[in-house]
């Protein structure tokens, strides 16, 4: 990164701000964990593999990946429809990065526990 | 990442949803952003920096970021007392992996954007 791309990424207009955090949320992290191990899903089976997510909230962030282009949407017109769910050449650019950072989580995680319990 | 590990990354408990997220929002992914660019920086100099985000959220953001032991706080009793924040060795360990997520919103920020107004 140069300086004039640090200094981009805090203004209100930053890729922090529009990129970044919206594919870092729980749920976005969580459907794209999913379908990297899954390669393609229907909708109700990454529902079953997210237990906790409801429908809605399920649909909206679907969406949202889509909109960015990190995951894409492919209907079958069968009876009853097929929709499958992939991730893109774009998405697939994005894992690795995720992949660290989960990893990050995972070797850190009792600790991490542990450092919040003892502040309560 | 062995298969125990990815089979925990979904569970309810799992760190994608108890670490993962909590740093990756948006004001925590701006202030340690900010911390890294800066070394060591006091609160209202955070804030300047970050100007859109409203005191009680900087104020969260810290505390949260604090309690997973990401950025430590130091009071120095002097009048007025000043207050310095600052990445943790674990907070430091987090970084590169930030790096490498915000240098791929960079890259992408355009193509996202451009695709996003297309559906709308």
């Amino acid at each position: 990164m140069d300086k004039k791309e640090i200094f981009n990424a805090t203004t209100p207009d930053c890729p922090i701000r529009n990129i970044i955090a919206h594919i870092t949320d729980k749920w976005s992290l969580l459907v794209l964990y999913t379908l990297e191990q899954n390669n393609v899903l229907r909708f109700n089976d990454l529902w079953r593999q997210i237990p906790d997510i409801s429908q809605k909230m399920l649909t909206s962030t679907l969406r949202h990946l889509e909109e960015d282009g990190i995951i894409s949407r492919e209907l079958f017109a069968e009876v009853p429809p097929r929709v499958e769910y992939r991730l893109t050449k774009r998405g697939m650019s994005l894992l690795p990065h995720l992949d660290a950072l989960i990893a990050w989580g995972i070797e850190h995680f009792d600790e991490i526990v542990k450092d919040r319990n003892k502040k309560k």
